[in-house]
């Protein structure tokens, strides 16, 4: 760690603000953490269990303050945020965010900071179904994926200082720029919500005593995505818009060939597309596919 | 128990006929258990992991001597299993099995039974993305759900006597017909199963190393149920093919309106759906919604 972050404000103590609150005073990072937030609830309640050591009275007067910015909360939130802070955060102190999306943040900040630009977007791979300073851990980025978003406006050393503390909270970090990483999250992450989501609704479609007796864990797992805070895929959906209906698009082909493939009774052309997928989904997630891993 | 199962035939000494045996056994249920199947190496691992006494050498000349015959292979094998042994088995004994699909099956049962017809149609919700005996355990079934699948023409003392054998190994039962529980489970498994794996393959049209690191937890438990038996998948495919069609027929719809929502940037009625969905989720799974659960 080349720089410490002394004074630390987080803006939105859910999950994964709480967790980065409680991950940073673990490992001794910062010497003063302020939470700020719309939920007296969850900032009491971060308070209580120590993720944060100060309720913000005031969020630009603590963000003046602070050395590093955290910003986690719905995208639109979290633009909203940048927007507001923008006028009064230090030119030297660090901001970073965890929001799922990634142009639309950036292209906020970049409009508002002078250049270098001292805003670095992140994005850990470390969401859950759960929402809540309840469930925030401080291991909850262990070993975890954290997209890290510059572009060549970015100030060089606010990255590095950025990547330092994801790695130092046991995180591992990937470049990528926020464009490709909106293509990319928008079919392995938003698409599968949204048709989660869908899959949900065609079980309901059907809604009986039966229906639900007939429900089993496959069909719980495979729509687990769709259990979030539906505020946070509003914002997804609105922010990664043309991705996720790119995805959406291609997902309706290849729905399109299945239904052919089973309306010509192609039991080969099946057994082929299901053989190729259980190949490659090894070659994504291996031995990492563990139920309780 | 009204009736002692003294000599079992399993034919298909996998995940759930091995899961089966151990059962019965671990209960006294049955006094000697034979098994049979493709793979050899599958039966050696059966007996020696205590779930069947006995190899089967021939495997009509097992089920002659068998008051109780369990099916457990993917529908077609099934369906050739009851073909090959209508002519051989007792006119008195049980023979049930645990076919993903009814309809095909029930209707080969019907068509060479004499009535009443004492071949009971059962789906037990245990399965899982594993498969192989090496899985089976005699807990496999506690608490679960078993589809009974009866038609008019079935023997009532048979559907008594094989739903007295799921009781007495843990699991509930409910009785549907063959045709609505092809229907239903068309929606609560089958659709969802295809849906997964052309998910799989929108991301390996993406792939790279950035997708693959990319790829999160939400991916791998909502493609999770790709992850099984192309072989099984295939059969189900084809024995319940109008249904599954009609199933993503229906899903294209909702998909075609999502995108249309999308391109509207509609986000009020994008939120609603997320939170009805949500909902109904809950009215779905509730409390047993944990990940290791």
């Amino acid at each position: 760690m080349k720089r410490s972050l002394s004074t630390v404000t987080i803006i939105g103590v859910g999950l994964i603000g709480g967790s980065f609150g409680l991950a940073i005073k673990r490992r001794g990072l910062a010497g003063h953490v302020i939470g700020a937030g719309r939920s007296q609830a969850s900032l009491d309640r971060a308070r209580d269990l120590g993720a944060i050591d100060e309720i913000a009275a005031d969020v630009r007067n603590a963000v003046k303050r602070s050395s590093f910015v955290f910003l986690a909360a719905p995208v639109r939130a979290i633009c909203r945020s940048v927007e507001s802070i923008a006028p009064v955060v230090s030119r030297t102190a660090l901001v970073t965010d965890a929001g799922s999306t990634k142009t639309a943040i950036v292209s906020v900040a970049e409009r508002l900071w002078g250049s270098p630009v001292m805003f670095v977007g992140s994005h850990p791979m470390a969401g859950s179904e759960k929402s809540g300073v309840e469930y925030a851990t401080p291991e909850l980025f262990e070993g975890r994926i954290v997209a890290i978003t510059p572009t060549d406006r970015t100030d060089r050393d606010a990255v590095e200082a950025v990547v330092d503390v994801w790695h130092a909270i046991g995180a591992q970090t990937i470049e990528v720029s926020p464009e490709r990483h909106d293509e990319i999250v928008a079919r392995t992450s938003h698409v599968p919500h949204v048709i989660a989501a869908l899959l949900v609704s065609l079980v309901q479609e059907i809604d009986s005593e039966t229906t639900r007796k007939l429900a089993g864990t496959g069909l719980r797992d495979s729509t687990r995505l769709a259990d979030s805070s539906s505020e946070m895929w509003r914002d997804i959906c609105m922010t990664n818009n043309a991705n996720i209906r790119e995805g959406l698009r291609e997902f309706r082909k290849f729905l399109d060939q299945t239904i052919e493939s089973l309306a010509q009774k192609d039991d080969e052309r099946l057994l082929a597309l299901f053989r190729d997928i259980v190949a490659y989904r090894k070659t994504l997630f291996g031995d990492r596919d563990n139920r309780n891993a």
